[in-house]
């Protein structure tokens, strides 16, 4: 009976989604967004899994995803939504009021973060209360999973999803302990804090569990040699790293022009202004270098050949989460002529990456249904840095999703 | 041995490109250009069919291109590239100089081109002389096609691409004779001025005579049904309309962008300022009908639905050929909410769109030499119109190019 | 006792302000606003009235203003005030939500207006009761008059400030009638229709009335010699002509710096994108034709050179007021080099505008108060074309005012 | 005999005019400038002192200005201005071979420069020959006034202007021998290398030489307190820091705007891009330092309160002189609605520089020889930040300029 109360209308099976980050401004309008979908209340744009060209997928219907996660910030969802709307203008007070219910819903799922090794930036976003985490490295594992576990239990979930919406952590030198699982495994017996930073913990859980993982977030070391081995023990899919939403989404579209034409790029200046706790964790110049890196190798990806790039990142408090990017293209035409082109991006990147995460949820919550391991790399057009492939032209990227697409529909 | 003279080094035979407004600013720079390679001072910048997407194909080389052409204007290419130096600074006058000799040749193979029916603002260009013709359309097309034989028989030719770079003519409605061949050459023959203007008989002539033809220019009418049917029946190639170089590229490249992501573009406002004779001839009212019936179908057509568009174009003298254009996109992302991008292009329009004649030239030369004939609708990308096909994205188009490069490829 | 109570807290005499176009988002904003004031629910962000530069001037108190207006819609401020929130973000529903008493206080105050050849873009917005005005000429003035006195009279206001915020109509040929007081009210007498627009009428009336007038819209006819005398018998301070919010006012501050450093302009292009029933009106050419007569002049007027100049507006409805405009400067400096600057202005115009109307509600109110009467050239600054001066260059305006308050400081 | 040859036509007297970086980029564009000026091949464009401001002033004529100068790099005027003509278009090659002659004796009074403690980036700049200098402090400055009275005296001309247009030094932090004239004449005594840079020396020479000095680059250091002492002591005008061209300068201008309608600036972002010699010395992150500290006490200033701004400078090599910012100003109006401004500059350094060193060399000239003596604060609109007053207001520093030469004038 209680279980027949789980599935949601005419007998579907519900999905879970499990948010790490799930107190932060991506995590609230996601869930915001979905809510205000499944209610019908807004309509389903910036999401690719609701046009034409996922016609007739069995997609997971909003209404029947089950959101939790872990967080390392007390409020509840209620509260950051008002306060993203009160910032960004996205989340109007009425619709606040009106989803009240479901946001308590998912307050009661989402459980306390891990802080270990995470960067004096993320630190200081901590409530005091999770600062002094005094469990070991195995005891933070298997708190992790036993969540994991719980949430799929009480609500008679057949599949979670994972998805690391966590702030950019500070880079992590890769050692031995990351290359083969084994060696990892035993680092974290032997409680070595010091090789793991916290999306490196919730990914091995995510995979112990069996559940989807989509690495939302640059952090280079989280899909490690050892984590994609602990994928593939289990048979678990995954996709990463960074989710490809403003100003380098532009880029990957733009570029290949550039190459189409043979004109020849001489200096790409890139500058991105932003607010809100992404811009203060990234304006430290440790969490910064994570996201620099995942940039900066597109351009000469594309193009073939190396040229004079700049990726900058400024912390501009009164944008909130209205990031404003401005690129500076420098070119080269036919007698050696100059020209340039200049684009000024204006994207509120919660609004922009949320739907995003629902297209993948749904997308690689199908694939696992279909036997789906490993690397999703068909999944590369949603990446700054897809995971697998060195595909950068997001027209390629497209592509590939096309095929994969037209693969998938033919043995619906 | 005046024949073997007439070969290019090692024996190649010669390919004449014969440019219709041959005294043109774009002329002028595409002749430049080609010399300036062709003596090895400039780098193939822009070029394609330099890069090594073609490489192993026997395309025409730089040395072996001959140019000859149709204009009103009575001047030489010299002062011509000199004036296009001053205005725009691509050609400076040490290049000029060293191609004195070069520029010499071509000017002895420009033909006084046509006037019927041209509209007042391309009339006002033309050099007095030119503007009181007293022959019938019959003996006009007889004489440009005698021009084209004279041209590849003095040379040596076996082949002639027809290429035409003339002003932006005004629109012309299209009837009955418009529409067969029959019909058309009824109306030649009773000289109905006002069924033509000059780039209909530019193209019968090219098609009359097997000419391969490059319809380059927005005027719709030239490639009319029985335009095609005239290229048919001598079995000739031709492409067209109006080369894609400036915003409406950057429009081709970025619209697919808003469609992977499902952000509905609400408005897309863009404005092209420029100068020079191009900008003179658009700030007439009637040509510039023609022009933005060229460019505004082009985004519902990317994106799949309708919405606001405005193309702008105005004089600003001052900018020479040095094109700035301004376009603003609005869109909406997720919960209705509101973002914008904007981007500034300035690019020199001849240093742009000449690589592309060049590469066309080659292609098309190229494809008529293994039997193709009709249109080249693989050349769709270098078009902002590609006559018979309805794909306008950028990225699909440069696809076409790469599968029918490949075929090409796999028959050398 | 019932008097009494008409005064504002402390006894102060309130203060009038008559909107024409009341319900209109610039007047809605502005009433939203200044109530907001009151209540100090915002901050006084944008008027200059509360800086430190007129500090200590006893202007009337944002809780002493008595709000009223004619409109030739039927609704009420609250409906308008959710619909400029919904449109442009600027009021919130909450704050809607705690001024409705207020609101519907000023609801009480709003008249209907009058259409009299108006123009068919202004009709279209109109409420279909007002289209079938039957009322001569003379009728209406008086019925105009009779609405200000009432006004007046039922709050015991010692002064009611007419502020004219009406969309722009299109330009009216200026005749004899236009010229002499006596014969502008022959044509009334006579009932001439095709002699005025609805902005000469109020404008007459307030004149009559002795209410010191604000023009704030760019009609030119507004302030015709025959009006200018009209408040010159009644000793009626009043300035105009169209408020200087956006495009024009970044115009008039950055021109100069290329005067100072003698930089040569060489076109300088504007574009303007609106939406709302603002940009619908001015989508009409007629009504447009207006507008640009009062932008346009200002650049040479700086600069004191002809050049070659653009402004642009259009209708973009997604945008609502939140207006965008590009503006591209081409300019030449020594050796004749060129060279280029560029700016996006992206502002809500009803914001931006509101707190001048304030400003200058309360500045022309003091200076009645001291005895000033007819032009009032110090306010210059706040206008697009200051009506009565030449001087068009931002900060020799603010110069002027800065030279006024000084010396109406020491009459205090 | 000799000495009348040394007059100009007419018997005038000639001026020298002593540049500190006399290779550099704006060295040779101001030498091309003034050349072409007195030959009358350019219009006067960008000087202030050739428009009817300054008309009636006896300013010394572009024929009767003498060049000389210092620099660490050894090469010919002429080779200079080719390179500035390739890099950034503004010298065509046939200007310079018309000007050959004029060049060449130029060359002839251009004298080795000091590298002593000058910073890692300004040496790299130099030639093998200059780095390794063994002269003491005081011979240095010795043979620094010896080259001044040499060039005075051979030319036999009444007055030499110095400018330090030398590369941004590094910050020196003052210490008590920069405080007193005495103090760091001991300094200079005991060869303490480390307590000078070398644009204090070339500021001492000219101080104890009586030559009036323009310090045109952002060194701090330049003007201490011992130096404006010893500039007193002889009686000498002098005025800096930092010609104020390109971002700085709109900044000035626009700033003013936003204080004027009370709109409160939230964050002011600026990015300048820039390639050459100063973008390669800026890159070093010590000269950075000197360079930023000078651009960002502005907004403060002007607008009164603290805000969130940032200045970045970015090395760009393709960019060459062509200097590109961007700036993007978030702020703030009625009812805290936020709104945006962003504006691109695309400028030659040179070329707007050489013209206010011009319009400075003949101002100051006419200053001294009216009498003037110590800091010339009414030049304070040519500067980033003006010696000697906290005015940064650029409309407020041009109304001082225009009082002043109201002032002159009435004396002439």
């Amino acid at each position: 009976m209680v279980k027949s109360s789980k599935k949601g209308p005419r007998g579907r099976k519900r999905l879970g989604v499990w948010l790490i980050g799930a107190r932060g401004g991506l995590a609230t309008t996601l869930i915001t967004g979905s809510l205000a979908l499944a209610k019908r209340l807004r309509k389903p744009i910036g999401l690719l899994t609701e046009t034409d060209f996922f016609e007739g997928f069995p997609f997971a219907r909003f209404e029947d995803l089950v959101f939790g996660g872990h967080d390392i910030r007390d409020t509840t969802t209620r509260a950051a939504a008002l306060e993203v709307g009160e910032d960004s203008g996205t989340i109007p007070p009425e619709l606040v009021q009106v989803l009240g219910r479901d946001f308590r819903k998912v307050d009661k799922e989402i459980r306390p973060g891990i802080l270990v090794n995470a960067g004096k930036a993320i630190r200081a976003l901590a409530d005091a209360e999770y600062l002094d985490e005094e469990r070991s490295l195995v005891e933070m594992v298997d708190g992790l999973r036993s969540d994991l576990r719980e949430f799929r239990e009480s609500h008679n979930l057949d599949r979670v999803i994972v998805v690391n919406l966590g702030s950019t952590e500070p880079p992590l030198r890769l050692v031995g302990a990351h290359k083969k699982l084994a060696r990892f495994e035993d680092a974290l017996q032997s409680n070595k804090h010091k090789l793991v930073r916290p999306s490196l913990l919730y990914a091995y859980a995510a995979a112990k569990e069996g559940c989807p993982f989509i690495h939302f977030t640059p952090s280079e070391a989280t899909l490690a040699p050892a984590l994609v081995e602990a994928f593939a023990e289990t048979g678990t899919p995954f996709m990463g790293r960074d989710g490809k939403t403003g100003e380098t989404l532009v880029k990957s579209a733009l570029a290949p022009m550039f190459k189409y034409r043979n004109l020849k790029v001489l200096s790409w200046q890139g500058y991105n202004l932003l607010g809100d706790r992404d811009g203060k964790v990234l304006s430290e110049a440790e969490n910064l270098d994570s996201k620099i890196q995942t940039k900066d190798s597109l351009l000469q990806n594309i193009l073939g050949y190396p040229l004079h790039t700049h990726v900058g990142i400024d912390y501009v408090p009164s944008l909130g989460d209205q990031k404003t990017a401005w690129d500076f293209i420098h070119f080269e035409g036919l007698l050696g002529h100059r020209m340039s082109m200049q684009f000024t991006w204006q994207g509120c990147d919660a609004v922009l990456a949320a739907p995003l995460v629902l297209d993948m949820v749904r997308l690689i919550s199908h694939a696992a249904s279909t036997g789906a391991t490993g690397p999703q790399s068909w999944l590369a057009c949603f990446f700054k840095r897809p995971f697998g492939q060195d595909e950068d032209d997001l027209h390629r990227q497209w592509h590939q999703l096309e095929e994969h697409a037209a693969r998938m529909r033919s043995q619906l």
